[in-house]
């Protein structure tokens, strides 16, 4: 699994990963024939009533990566900051989840000193060195006025303390990705943002795209917009699964590496 | 807040129901301005990788309300037939429910001896008479050739025992419609199916309407149809909230009770 993770970094187009909230959610995308399956952050402390991105979520972000390591995917956990843990702490949490079956973990460094995210990246690949440790920074997603060269150089930091991926939400220029690709030899990972085409990200060298909190965004507002509709007696939209299929996912999710969606 | 969500079910037109599974899919219902929200225990359950219907998730279903009990508006929950306790036990689980700050509750009699089932709403209306007790028969949701005479007897029966409505989902031509609101005098609970009209509904006396699943299965339905629109290039759906949005739900969603999801 963690092997069949780090390949799909490494395959002829980008991994595309969508990132689940909770379990029928990605139980439907193995399903509908994703490779491999992460969560959002966004989109579990929400479902929790918690904000997202304060390291309130280990909780609820552990029960959920118990139950996603039971898909026939891999699957790789977004564990924000490390939810407030030192170097030893983080590092036994990333071993919990390795031996639960999880293939990857998100660490973010919060656009925080990034030598205490290198100490962090470090005790974590030593104490699980097959776990794709792919880490994020926040440059770009945190800071008012992003910094190419400060990227690059956590990038570089990370990479050089074990990081298997480098991951930048928000960089979308081509000349930023182009120079970010050319400065490291790990797997760069760029959040999805719409209207881009993963043929050009591919052609850019990026190897693994996100979905980030979009797919649980979408969720939401075709919640409320169907909830719109009945009131208003407007159609639904077409193609929403009978109660049987997504009953089946809860059962069924765990056996299964590809099937029919409706 | 017990006296708003009994009048929801006298006003001029029935009340909708929307059903949430998690805190933000309530909190963005509330948010466009549904007057009251329920749970979908197939939501719930999926959600957690758990079968609906088996009495399986009395942790989290608990979990959940406690956090629903927040909201500005009366919160309903499925507590599917009890979770398997005896009158006692599910006295007092509805009675903590209620002191959370619940406004009601579904309780199945899944098609078993209506006695057993009366007894238990006796138990709760005389532990929490104020909650709003609405019991469901699965006549028609598990029957294989629902009887009417069936129906209308359980009815009876929990009316008998004080039952504030019932909900009979499955129920859906005119005629059984018309002959069960004939038979009692409470509020009377449809599952709303596709193509139904509220107007339609409202005319042969129908003062609840629920969503169920429905808002649950859209919700995975649009996040593997948005998934696949990354991964083809195709353009997303109109109208998905921003981050900031989905975000101020956890925060916000406590203290609003209406406003302009977009």
């Amino acid at each position: 699994m963690f092997r069949e993770f780090h390949a799909l970094h490494h395959a002829d187009a980008p991994l595309l990963l969508p990132n689940a909230w909770d379990f029928a959610s990605a139980a439907a995308l193995v399903e509908a024939g994703f490779e491999a399956i992460g969560t959002t952050s966004l989109g579990v402390a929400a479902a929790h009533g918690l904000p997202d991105g304060e390291g309130r979520t280990r909780t609820q972000t552990i029960e959920l990566a118990r139950r996603l390591a039971d898909l026939p995917r891999p699957v790789t956990v977004d564990i924000e900051s490390g939810f407030g843990g030192g170097p030893g702490e983080v590092a036994e949490l990333a071993a919990d989840l390795a031996a639960a079956g999880i293939a990857g973990i998100n660490l973010e460094d919060e656009l925080g000193d990034p030598a205490r995210h290198q100490e962090l990246i470090g005790a974590v690949k030593e104490r699980v060195p097959d776990l794709f440790l792919n880490a994020r920074t926040d440059t770009y997603w945190l800071g008012d006025d992003p910094s190419l060269a400060d990227t690059i150089d956590r990038a570089k930091r990370y990479v050089a303390a074990g990081a298997d991926g480098v991951f930048v939400p928000g960089m979308a220029a081509d000349d930023d990705i182009r120079a970010l690709r050319d400065a490291i030899d790990v797997p760069i990972n760029i959040l999805f943002q719409p209207g881009q085409r993963i043929e050009h990200l591919a052609e850019l060298g990026v190897q693994r795209i996100s979905t980030g909190s979009l797919l649980y965004r979408a969720a939401l507002h075709a919640a409320v917009t169907t909830a719109r509709s009945v009131r208003d007696g407007a159609a639904l939209a077409p193609g929403i699964p009978a109660y049987s299929v997504v009953q089946d996912y809860a059962i069924g999710g765990r056996r299964r590496g590809s099937g029919g969606f409706q």
